[in-house]
Parts: C-alpha cells; sequence; structure tokens
C-alpha cells in the first residue's frame, strides 16, 4: 500500500527533504549540504542516498512510496531538464530522468519559485485558494500564477515575473532588466532602500534613518514600526506600487487570494497598506480579493514538491 | 457512431446555429431569431426545434449526435444556469437543464466573450495556440485568458476583463465603471472618439475630421487609413495603451499569443502600432509574443461553443 512521499528542495546551499503521508503530513524534514563541485555532479546521487537511508532508518518498503517530487532553481522544461541553474552547476541536466535511475522511483520536478507557490497553496497562505497569484519580495519581485490549481507556465517562461510590470513609465533610474519603472524597483529589497535613499536625499522629515551603505531593507522595516516617517514613506511607495500591479493582475487572472511571501519583518503593516491601494485602484467586483502573508517560509518549495507528486 | 455536434451562439437578436463534425468541420451554419417574449421562456424551445428539423432534414440519428455546445451573454455558473442575461430576459434561468431537457442531448454551456476566444483558438486567430490572450474592441474592450486551452474564469468573474486596467491613473475623465484612466477610455470604439474629440480641440492639427455628434470609430479609422493626422494620432493613442496594457499581461499568464477582434477596419495597422508599444515595454523574453487579428468573425461564439462540447 503506498502511505509516503518525498518532496525535496535544492537549493544552491542546502537540500531541504521532507518525508510525507500520502494525506501530506510532514513527518519529518531534514537538510543535507548541496555539493555543487564538478558542475553539481553529486546532487542527485546525495539526495537518492539521503533517501534511501531514510528508508532504512524507518523500515519502510519502496512499495510503500509514491515517488519523489522536486524543485530546483532555474528554468526547467517539461521533459525534466534544466535548462540552466546557475547556483548548482547544472546546464541541460536531465534531473528527472538521472533520478528516476538512481532510485526507481517516479519524479516529478519544477522550478522552485512554482514550487513554493504550489506549497503556499496546499500548506500555507493559499490553503483552500484554487486560484492564487504569489507574490515574493526578497532581493527582486518573484512572482506565479496558479488557476484552477496549476502553476501557470507561460509560452516564454514569463508567466508570474510580476517584478517587471512597468508601474511608472515616467522612471529615470534603469532596472537590472533594462528597462524603467518597473514594480521590483520600489516593492523589493533593494528596490525600498533605493526609494528611502531618494526620500532622505530631500531632507524635509525627521528620521532616524541616514544614507549608509549598510542601508537595508531590515533596518528600514523596523524603523517604520517605530514610526519613522521616511521608512513610513518608503513602505507608503511600496504598498502603492504593489497594490496598483495587483490591479491589473486582478483583471487578467481574478484570483481569489494574494500570497505575499518574503516580508516578515512588517508583514502585516505592508498587507494593510497594500490593500489600501489594491482596492482604490481595482474594477468593484475585484474588491473582496484577499490577502495573505505566506506562512511556509523555507519550507514552501519542499511541500510544493510533495504537492506535485500527488497530482 | 457519433459523428455530429451543434454549436449554438445565443445573441439579443438571432441564434446562430451550426451543424459540425466531430473532427471540427462546418457542414453548415443557420439563424433563428431569438424571441425575448416573456422572460425569454421560448428561446431555447426554438433551438431544440431547430435542432430537430436539421437532423430530420439531413436524415440524422440521435445516437450520430455527441450534443450541443450553447453560449450565451452573461455570467453562466459552473451548473449551467445563467445569473442573468439582460438582453435575453434570462435570470436565474437553467439553461443547460433545460435544453437536455428538450432535446435528450448532452448540453454544455459557457459565456459568449469566453466562447467566441475558445472559437478563435479553435479555428481562428489563435489556432495551434494554448496559451492565448485575446481582446475584443467594441463598444467596450472585452477579453478573455486561456491558459492550457482552457479560459479562466476567475474568482469574481473578472479575469479577462483588460477593459478595465489603468493605463492612465492621471485621467481626469470617468470610466463607465467609475474608475479613471481604464484602457477602454482609449482603446474602445468609444474610445477612440473621445480621444479624437480632444485631439479636435486643440485646432494644431490639419485632419479632415469634424467634432460632430456623428463622429464614430469607423470615420475615424477611414480617416486613418487616408493618412488623416489627428485620425492617425488617436489610432497611436489606442496603440500604445493597448500595448502597455498587454505588456503587463504578459508577465502575468505570458501567452503565445494576443488574438485581437472587433477592428476589422484598422486591423493591420492597429496590430503594429500596438506591437511596437507592446515590444518597447514588455520585459525582454516576451517580445516575440505573436500578434494576430481575429478571424471568425461573428462566428466565433458559435465555433467555440461545438469546441467545448468536444472537450
Amino acid at each position: 500500500m503506498i502511505r509516503y512521499g518525498f518532496g525535496v528542495d535544492i537549493g544552491g546551499t542546502t537540500c531541504k527533504l521532507g518525508l510525507f503521508s500520502v494525506e501530506g503530513e510532514l513527518l519529518e524534514k531534514w537538510e543535507i549540504p548541496t555539493d555543487t563541485a564538478d558542475g553539481g555532479i553529486k546532487i542527485l546521487s546525495n539526495v537518492a542516498e539521503a533517501v534511501e537511508n531514510k528508508l532504512n532508518e524507518r523500515r519502510i518498503m519502496r512499495t510503500e512510496v509514491l515517488g519523489i517530487g522536486l524543485d530546483a532553481p532555474g528554468a526547467i522544461g517539461e521533459d525534466g531538464v534544466v535548462s540552466q541553474a546557475v547556483n548548482l552547476g547544472w546546464r541541460q541536466y536531465p534531473a528527472k530522468e538521472e533520478l528516476e535511475q538512481r532510485t526507481g522511483m517516479k519524479v516529478c520536478i519544477c522550478n522552485d519559485a512554482n514550487a513554493a507557490a504550489l506549497g503556499e497553496q496546499w500548506k500555507g497562505g493559499g490553503a483552500g485558494c484554487r486560484d492564487m497569484v504569489m507574490v515574493t519580495l526578497g532581493t527582486g519581485v518573484g512572482g506565479a500564477v496558479i488557476a484552477g490549481g496549476r502553476v501557470l507556465g507561460g509560452a516564454h517562461g514569463i508567466a508570474g515575473e510580476l517584478g517587471h510590470m512597468t508601474v511608472y513609465p515616467a522612471e529615470t533610474e534603469r532596472c537590472a532588466c533594462g528597462r524603467y519603472g518597473c514594480l521590483e524597483q520600489y516593492a523589493s529589497a533593494t528596490g525600498i532602500v533605493r526609494v528611502t535613499r531618494r526620500l532622505l536625499e530631500k531632507k524635509n522629515r525627521r528620521t532616524i534613518l541616514t544614507d549608509t551603505p549598510e542601508l537595508s531593507a531590515k533596518q528600514i522595516a523596523d524603523a517604520a514600526k517605530r514610526g519613522d516617517e521616511i521608512a513610513l514613506d518608503a513602505l507608503e511607495v511600496l504598498g502603492k506600487t504593489l497594490g496598483s500591479a495587483l490591479a491589473a493582475v486582478a483583471v487578467v487572472t481574478d484570483p481569489g487570494r494574494f500570497v505575499i511571501g518574503g516580508v516578515a519583518r512588517a508583514g502585516n503593516m505592508l498587507l494593510d497598506i497594500t490593500r489600501k491601494y489594491y482596492v482604490q485602484d481595482v474594477l468593484t467586483e475585484g474588491r473582496n480579493t484577499e490577502f495573505a502573508l505566506a506562512a511556509l517560509g523555507n519550507d514552501a518549495g519542499m511541500y510544493g514538491s510533495m504537492r506535485l507528486l500527488l497530482d
């Protein structure tokens, strides 16, 4: 009888492994280092060994295991080949086939951002919602669109790349993508630092922040929580640009919920500001779309990989 | 052996019926008037009668027919109940069940805009493309998003409502939806007339157009084809706002093709201008997204209804 499955999230430093029941309960999680030497050739043999050890340790029969869900950074084709994952050293690497051969188990694979969204939809901030859009605010702005329970891939691999929606065409600084006025220039960790520096230049508000090379999103979030005017202004810019962008998303896929990740420190404050501008901007019928914070943190990819396996 | 199916597009004035082979060939099409008297109570009995007559006329056995695909204006639930179709007089009307009972055949039903998009994807401008976005420029701007071959419905029925994406927040005139700067205010038939009137007020360009109550999108399109400066400017505004909006759509669902409908008169000219601004605005990976004109005209809904039946 099939009772178990593995969810594995391959990152540039560690691989996170989870043993799940097929009902979706996480029974145990652990990590192994990601060995990126020699083009990452050992990564999957290490994963296979870790899975094998776990089966022995728990006296689980192979016939009781559904398989292994896997995620990795980079673009991954439907054939399970990772075109390029710079952090792992993989290039045109047939990860699905490789792990299947090493374990004799069924393997499913998808991109790490998509896995994180699937995980959040299954057991996190998106639970119970088949149509959701996830936005992760990190160094950049990542996104994923889930419609009818499936992550949209897109024709050119840019579905959910919300960080590069133009929100302020008059912007004079260039985005990393070469264009001007992308959401990412305002609503990411680097974006809010950039916005704060601009506000600090004006010297017209009281603030505990100073324009040092170390100025970080964390400092700004902490200052905002203490009521700092410049920090609050920067957070307002973030929420306004994000809220407007999500209002545009609403008339494209009309999700039931937006799940925002990567904002632990100023989470609820940011959610409130974003929703305020979203409601102002969106077509009336979309006003009740829910907003939630991502709930699984670094485990989201592991959960999503297991979810993928259950499909 | 099952060999035939019917596709029926119910409009406020006429119902368009098509007899298709299950391979997707349109064998015959015809129309019957839509009888909207008494809350539209006779519409489906007329459709059932027309189908019955066609079977007799062509000596087709019922066992040879897959069923009837149906579309109607308005919001339609998964249970086949039309919540409200003002033009037909229907309100909480169980259309699917009703036609099934009258014909004894399998019936599928969907919204008319979605059916038109499905039809275009099957046999029209979107043929061969499983991820497409359709935009129809009419009195307003309609839209539909197809991902993985399925039309997205959305959590609040506003998926694909691209006409109400905010493209110019500084707009001072109000959109019909109560907000300011919606795509529809620039890129619809009424939108281009409004933009043209504004351009005419400035009196700084040579033009054959005059600000009469009769000024129409048709006149403007004709004038643009003859090189009229004001008309060309108005078309440029339309293409710029539409192109920018589609660049935003690209980072949400990343379609392989945009299909533009309702623009017969200035079709290719408009496609070129729209694509020019789209390419300027979109994230690099999305630049090669195809643009095509809708190809089925008023038959799109009938085709889409048949397509739905084949699913």
